[in-house]
């Protein structure tokens, strides 16, 4: 029933499948009929069209050679002031500064944190030091700022959000890395204040990951995490060149343009889905399965959290989604297809239900009273059941060679993945977006760290809003999944092959494959000597 | 470990415990100091002041030794229309005219359906018929009803409202059982029309249950489901004495007053907590866990959902909650302590959660957002995992008299319990309706179905708001009671005394006390020969 694939064969191949300077051949048109966005403008950066799929958008490739560039697209800006240190921002400012400084730039990169903060130490430790008067109180560093890049955490930005807006210069930018903050405003009815530009660079990956690829993309021109943006104001005139300076700074392999809305959406959509909440709740329904078809806890933990963080994610890293449903054969791609064929729809309900009540502004209230309870529950650590004991056990004895790919477990996987992808989709989020969401955050990102210390602690330590979201939907995949996608298959419920034709004829399967072409293949497994650091996500 | 108690010497016993016929020596007041409430007057029924632990509230008993005054309390109600065939209409409407009958009222009730409704034959076959002019189309039967019941499904009210207020008669009255529809009507910034009487006569238990203790009421007076009423909206003058009325014609106990904003908040939170939601996830997660300490899915069946629902409930019926723990015994009473510390906070984080979304009117959004989806994503049956299959192979092999109080379930399950009630408590509703949302409703009204037919098969079978809502929530219970609770047992976490203390000395026993004296112990077992039905609620 299990086929099982070396991950080497798979690394090796995929250099050629996805080869990073694969030469953009498609037609460049000047604007794209079914974005909803205006096609951009850049006197500095080259816009790109590029279909993905059936749709055309623009995009602006990052790279290190670009770094030259910097100093016009930062132009007017001598002080940035990153506030926060979680999870975007060490990773945020370490890069922003070590391309200013590579690019020649005479910007002084500065971060401000809450008084009596326990991480000044943290930064102090990666270079920025009160001496060299590059970390201060918060707004301090603020009033000092010409951009303001406020990577604090959602709940601290609508807490702060009227003092950090009256402290900052006449003229300054304000920069963020997620829409919540304009979710937020819109949920109480308030607005950005007029006279300010207000941007976004929104890295579709956690900070360690940006910073880690940054750090690889020394050697590989381009390695890094993609990057979404908006200029949601543009009192400046400027907002855009700056918005791709900071994005090319970052080490994003390319840029595409988003709104804070449709990012906010998406992003607060996606975690609650593939990326944390619905992967999780994937493993604690197999790991389950599993064990009550006879499997031993560890040979059930294997086959399920395994076999996706440790196999199916870095073939679809490599080689695309339909690649997982490809190299199976015989009996297990018929297993595949039953899988798949019961958990789309189940799964797509969660999904819909997620995407509704982010749309509808339900979630950020969610979010913002979840934040008002917490001095009376503490939010509690989900690293300690069964299913995570089991895991860690696994891993310390794990064989990366012998990982399966479970048919099953990748039909229930890939089948969820799809779903996710399709309800972006018929929102009318662009493919880029869908695409870096929905696939590449989760295969390059997100699973790798998972597959190194196991999905919980990876849930234990995200940001507070990723976290609580995904404690409230991670459940309702597992029981969906459980009551009714695997009631399917065992009472025998023939697979739907209009669903199966509608995954092997997907157009988000060219869009993975251009998204890819758009950035080098990396390496991204985490936790060998080289690179092992504890991971913690504020 | 376990302590195993014969349910026929808890009946038997149960008759002295809160005898029906209790004096109410209580002093009477003028009015209650804690309650957010006015005092209402009567001129028809008499209204006692009761003393619920150290509150006091005003109540009315009902009982058909009052029928002979339903006369006067419907005066000017000459055609009542029943709109709707779900749960809570056929019993309402049964009640309804069987008690004005007996009363020699000259009231007619007539049933209004969607025109084409499956429902004509099932309203046909209990006596309501086309020929009698007792049935008939839902807007033929508003147009001539001076006292609409509006018992439709929650999601119908909030699509027909507007037809449904501009069809009724000038001077009409509305009346409902719950007080979803203001939710909605706030949730959207309207309002009901200001020219009419707006009223709720709210059964605190399910329709089956309302028609099933009615009947129960021929033999014992005021055997029934208690009620609470709210008057909203009174131009008449008289819209107290005709929810009085409408609450003694049911057959409810005794009615208490409440308002329709507290009403459905503490209903919808209720459904989604102990009622419904908590208890199958409570289940869910005590039937993994004692099959993970090596007991077969049967027994592990037994002493989690049986044990709650053949046995505790029982307990708690007869002679309130804090009986459970005292009945205990040595290490029994220390694994109750250790169960009910361990998940009395989580169990209390995911009702306040539950409280915060239904107040904050985000669940609201949430059903009508959901009954938006189901063309697309029909509601699923639960009811066909292994542990409902496993359920039904238990219950048709069952000894009634060898069901066991697990002590671990126990603590569990009245932790939460206790959970529900105290953040009710807190947000200032009256004991009365706490005790009767959080004990009466569970222990007299659903978990003996449950216990007939399943957990699984009752939330399949409630109404739409309940059964997603139960859909949504029983899952969080679970993961946290497995996440924190069971782990801080399983790693020897100190019993947190004070939380043993604060249930022990807890105000809500003398309350439930308080309770069961204003109705007779009834017999909630369900599924006899004499009372065998199917259960189809909708």
């Amino acid at each position: 029933m299990k086929f099982t694939l070396a991950i080497g064969a798979l690394l090796a191949s995929s250099a050629t499948a996805f080869a990073p300077n694969a030469a953009l051949t498609r037609a460049v048109a000047s604007s794209s009929s079914s974005s909803a966005l205006e096609s951009f403008k850049s006197n500095i950066f080259e816009v790109k069209d590029v279909a993905f799929a059936d749709t055309h958008e623009q995009i602006v490739k990052g790279g290190r050679d670009l770094f030259p560039l910097l100093p016009k697209a930062f132009e007017g800006i001598k002080e940035v002031g990153v506030i926060g240190w979680g999870s975007q921002a060490p990773a945020q400012a370490q890069n922003l500064r070590d391309s200013l400084n590579e690019a020649g730039c005479d910007v002084k990169v500065r971060i401000g944190l809450r008084e009596g903060s326990s991480s000044f130490a943290e930064a102090r430790e990666v270079g920025f030091t009160e001496d060299a008067d590059t970390l201060g109180e918060m707004f301090d560093v603020i009033k000092k700022s010409d951009l303001v890049m406020l990577l604090i955490s959602d709940a601290a930005q609508a807490a702060l959000y009227k003092e950090i807006f009256a402290a900052m210069k006449p003229g300054a930018t304000l920069g963020l890395s997620h829409g919540f903050l304009l979710g937020y405003l819109d949920s109480i009815g308030e607005k950005f204040p007029e006279n300010m530009d207000v941007i976004a660079v929104c890295p579709k990956g956690m900070g360690p990951s940006v910073r880690r690829l940054y750090e690889q993309g020394k050697e590989v021109n381009g390695a890094g995490i993609n990057a979404s943006f908006a200029v949601h104001q543009d009192r400046s005139g400027k907002a855009t060149e700056l918005a791709l300076g900071w994005g090319v700074a970052l080490g994003s392999p390319f840029m595409f343009e988003t709104t804070l809305s449709s990012e906010y959406r998406s992003d607060i959509y996606g975690e609650r889905g593939i990326l944390l909440g619905a992967v999780h709740g994937i493993v604690e329904s197999l790991y389950r399965r599993y064990q009550r078809q006879g499997m031993s806890p560890e040979k059930a933990f294997v086959e399920s959290c395994e076999s996706i963080t440790g196999n199916i994610v870095k073939i679809i890293s490599t080689k695309g989604i339909k690649a997982v449903y490809d190299v199976l054969e015989g009996d297990d791609k018929e297993v595949f297809r039953q899988a798949y064929s019961a958990s789309y729809l189940p799964a797509k309900e969660i999904l819909q239900e997620i995407y509704d009540e982010v749309s509808s502004g339900n979630e950020i209230r969610t979010v913002i009273m979840h934040g008002k309870r917490i001095s009376k529950f503490p939010v509690g650590k989900i690293d300690g059941t069964d299913t995570w004991i089991v895991g860690e056990k696994v891993r310390s004895e794990r064989d990366e060679d012998s990982i399966p790919l479970n048919p099953f477990t990748a039909g229930v996987y890939v089948a969820t993945m799809m779903a996710q992808i399709d309800v972006l989709l018929e929102a009318g989020h662009p493919y880029s977006e869908v695409v870096n969401e929905s696939v590449i955050e989760a295969v390059d990102s997100l699973c790798p760290y998972m597959h190194y210390r196991g999905i919980a602690f990876m849930v234990d330590n995200c940001s507070f809003t990723a976290k609580t979201g995904s404690r409230k939907w991670a459940p309702r995949f597992d029981y969906i999944l459980d009551q009714l996608a695997y009631t399917a298959v065992d009472n025998g419920k023939p697979v739907n092959m209009d669903l199966i034709s509608a995954f092997e004829n997907h157009k988000v399967h060219l869009a993975v494959e251009e998204c890819c072409k758009l950035r080098p293949t990396v390496d991204i497994s985490v936790g060998s000597a080289s690179t092992t650091k504890e991971i913690v996500i504020q």
